[in-house]
């Protein structure tokens, strides 16, 4: 179960201002509980891991048991916290890698997440005399990015399969019953799934949105549920003093108190990097309103320590760290013996590089705080699902808890629409005349 | 070649406050040019596109045209800007996705640049199978990382082609006379390049420690150092008025005054992720001392309009962005027609999405200029050697006036010993035993 260590704060911050923060947390948690504060009409993630239908469980596994069996490649479609989940997911638990290395299942690649039209391009020639499936996740199915990425892969598969065929291979995640992909999907017979009405994007990995291309990638979806449904006994647990997320909330609010804007998420790990991204959307988008927030930013060490260390260590003093550990790496990799020790690190022959790699943490983090850095360890087990199941789970509570104690709702996004409305006028959509006419003015 | 718009800065900083900081960005650009600076010794990047090694170029290119007829793989090895500036390269100008996609010259994948033994593992997997030669990069030859990944990758050539065919696969850029590797280069003859005295690491992409990888993949280097010899003429320009260099510093340090500690690069192109984190080294490296400078971080959009656009939109304000664009993509790629019309998007079929991505620039612009982010835009012609070089130059010129209109010395890196020192203390390295002892008591 991911724990937390903030020993590591008592130079920036007290056991008794931690404790200070006792009542708010606790206040926070159960408003989330009671569904009492900002938002609640969005917080079915906090019960779904006992909640999720298990009938439509059934069916992922299903679509994905038949998206590897015809496939070499699975598109996913989606932009924001429609692909961000399940590639971090992927990427964590087998490999950043991973489509270039041998692996079980088809290769998956995740479009309509840019309007890069060599991004697109890229993609479409991963494509090229490959079976192809795809998945499209879009509550609305209006959102350009992926939209426009669907008609292109819908038309190639129109063409390279016809429409029956096509029909086998395309799979809808969208709303239960509105929407234009939901309508698209009906009139086609696609096979759909449902994204909650009650669990916004940046929280729905544990729903079709995530689990179906995290199934298709050869992971169960069910150990990932049971560890949140484990996760859910330890952080709803209403006792500040042994709830992780509460006490993660209470010194990161602290710690913004003290004009800490940045929060750096640190591991040790390439394969978290996009676990990362997953949490930069998480923090960032639930709390990054009203003018308030902490930035959320990430790296990962030691490679960066070669880029960013020298800021960290000693550039200005607005951010903390929270480092993300895992006791336990998927893979054992001695350093080799050299007869002529050449490189003097002979002291190091057969020592595993997962300890030389603890030991850098070690290294880091006392010179960190040394340096004015204030740091928070949160420490995973394994790389496995279940455990990653408890620490997806736990990064969602806590940061309900931390938006509730920040004064912000966690739960909306208003600021994501103002570039929206820009960009649809400024491409001449229909309506949006006088607006086009006003911005052009500013450019 | 890569200019300035300060333009929609106007809301935030006038253009008589970026003239009233004409006089310190010429001066510094004189100390520069003069070598009178903080860290004179270290500026040879400045002449570089001029001064470099016309033999040494023809070496490069023909171990290239070797590497490239006896590998499948080439592993580079380094760390920081020893790796940094090639990979941004290579993703920008051919494709992040290059090893997937069909592409000539071997695969390359870039080693040592990380202690985590899953990393490891996945790369030696990679290598299965595959002929490899591998360009190992250190100025010393004993950082930990390279150096435990080149004991790795020797063995496994020595092993697999003997010590005279490995001897052929093996290629070290590194200092001229000092240091280990470079002893051991001349002991086994391997080819060896040379890591220039007067040149840093994040400096260090115009000389063999970039080149070499670049020309394996298939760049042509002297297009990358006209380019940058182009961007000499403009960027060491003394006018203040025209030098984009000295525009973008004036403008950066006045924001700092004025409480931006955060410095988001902005790119819409995934293509440029990588030239991102090579920019966050050159930018944060330079800059982050004294407990000054601004943080660099980085994010693509409209992909992460997705995830950080609430905060950038909405949230603490203490942040600008810096946007790079490109005038022109590699690719066209026109949006599908669809009969039904079921997203509504018709009125963009047959549009470039290159026009559609521009458009999504523009409104982003002018809806984080009003939401109260500063905006500062570099715009390069085209994803091209002889550009790419242009902006390098651009970069590394700006950062230096920057840095000593900030009053750093821009071109050391004190802060990066900490966590080594620490590290290998923690590891038992000989001579250490005593700050093991004090370390062990802080745990």
């Amino acid at each position: 179960m991911p724990q937390i260590n903030l020993d590591y704060l008592k130079d920036f911050v007290s056991e008794a201002e931690i404790f200070s923060k006792k009542k708010a947390a606790e206040n926070a948690l159960s408003a989330l509980v009671d569904k009492t504060g900002a938002g609640a009409e969005f917080t079915g993630f906090v019960s779904l891991p006992k909640d999720y239908d298990r009938g439509e469980l059934l069916r992922i596994k299903r679509a994905a048991e038949k998206i590897r069996r015809q496939s070499d490649v699975l598109i996913v479609i989606g932009i924001g916290g429609s692909y961000l989940g399940a590639r971090a997911v992927i990427e964590l638990l087998q490999s950043p890698m991973r489509n270039s290395l041998p692996h079980e299942g088809p290769e998956i690649y995740f479009a309509g997440c840019s309007l890069s039209p060599d991004y697109m391009y890229d993609i479409a020639r991963l494509c090229e005399g490959k079976e192809i499936s795809v998945n499209v996740i879009s509550k609305s199915g209006t959102t350009t990015e992926p939209a426009v990425a669907f008609r292109f892969f819908r038309e190639m598969l129109e063409k390279r399969y016809g429409k029956e065929g096509a029909r086998k291979r395309i799979f809808c995640t969208t709303d239960k019953e509105k929407g234009t992909l939901k309508a698209l999907a009906d009139r086609e017979g696609y096979e759909t799934f449902v994204v909650p009405d009650n669990i916004g994007g940046r929280f729905s990995v544990l729903t079709p949105v995530g689990l179906l291309p995290i199934a298709a990638a050869g992971i169960d979806p069910e150990e990932l549920l049971s560890g949140a449904a484990e996760g859910m006994r330890e952080y709803l647990s209403p006792k500040f003093e042994q709830n992780a997320a509460m006490r993660y909330a209470a010194a990161r609010n602290i710690l913004y108190e003290k004009g800490k804007t940045l929060e750096l998420l640190v591991s040790y790990d390439p394969d978290f990097l996009q676990m990362a991204e997953w949490w930069k959307q998480l923090f960032g988008e639930s709390e990054g309103k009203n003018h308030r927030g902490i930035f959320p930013c990430s790296a990962t060490f030691s490679t960066d320590l070669h880029s960013l260390g020298q800021f960290v260590q000693d550039g200005s003093r607005t951010m903390f760290e929270t480092v993300v550990r895992f006791k336990q790496a998927k893979h054992s990799f001695a350093v080799t013996e050299d007869r002529e020790n050449a490189d003097g690190l002979n002291f190091l022959a057969g020592m595993d590089m997962g300890e030389i790699n603890e030991k850098a943490r070690l290294g880091t983090l006392i010179a960190h705080t040394e340096g004015g850095v204030p740091n928070i360890i949160i420490t995973s087990e394994a790389k496995t699902p279940n455990e990653t199941g408890k620490l997806i789970y736990f990064f969602e509570i806590a940061v309900a808890i931390s938006g509730y104690m920040l004064g912000v709702n966690p739960f909306d996004q208003p600021g994501v629409e103002s570039y929206k409305k820009n960009m649809f006028a400024l491409l001449g959509k229909p309506g949006f005349e006088d607006i086009k006419k006003a911005l052009e003015a500013k450019i």
